[in-house]
């Protein structure tokens, strides 16, 4: 299982109609083939600039690279991203196998 | 419910024996009274520095609040964060009301 977090620094105001668009396009992500729970997120740590995320969980390697490839997702990078952020930061996330004292 | 995620560029490499003592070190976090869903995980997106990261959830800023003053958190910082983190970066989440099309 792998988590794809994107934090994202907004062009536009907290509240506006923009940002509602924004939010509004990101959550097509959601119905792309292989996206597994889906989230929207306010990112509020004062210390970052950041101030949206959004989550999602793909099974595998694979499920992740035919999302990045799907006409849906790369129409949303030129039409809902690029139009709305001014800078983001992927992660992708990997469980560690627990071990040690945090073994639970 | 906030997720507080903190991406790492670790001092030492990948499967080194301090990274095996950091990430135990970082375990000991789930103890602290009000951590929930402790986790341990590899950044392995390459666009970023960051190579670790580790994340918990608290039920209300209140669980949250008393996390940042525990002795054991202030003990991790001093003890486990100093010597082992070059640089990191503080994440706080919380879920964006479902709303739109994303509404499901």
């Amino acid at each position: 299982m792998i988590q794809h977090l994107v934090v994202v620094k907004p062009r536009h105001p907290e509240g506006s109609a923009e940002e509602s668009e924004f939010l509004k396009g990101c959550g097509l992500l959601a119905t792309i083939p292989g996206v597994q729970n889906f989230e929207l997120l306010r990112q509020v740590h004062p210390d970052t600039e950041y101030r949206l995320a959004f989550s999602m969980q793909f099974a595998d390697q694979a499920a992740y690279d035919a999302y990045k490839v799907h006409p849906d997702h790369l129409a949303f990078v030129e039409n809902v991203w690029k139009p709305a952020v001014e800078a983001g930061m992927d992660l992708d996330l990997v469980r560690l196998a627990p071990r040690g004292s945090y073994d639970q």
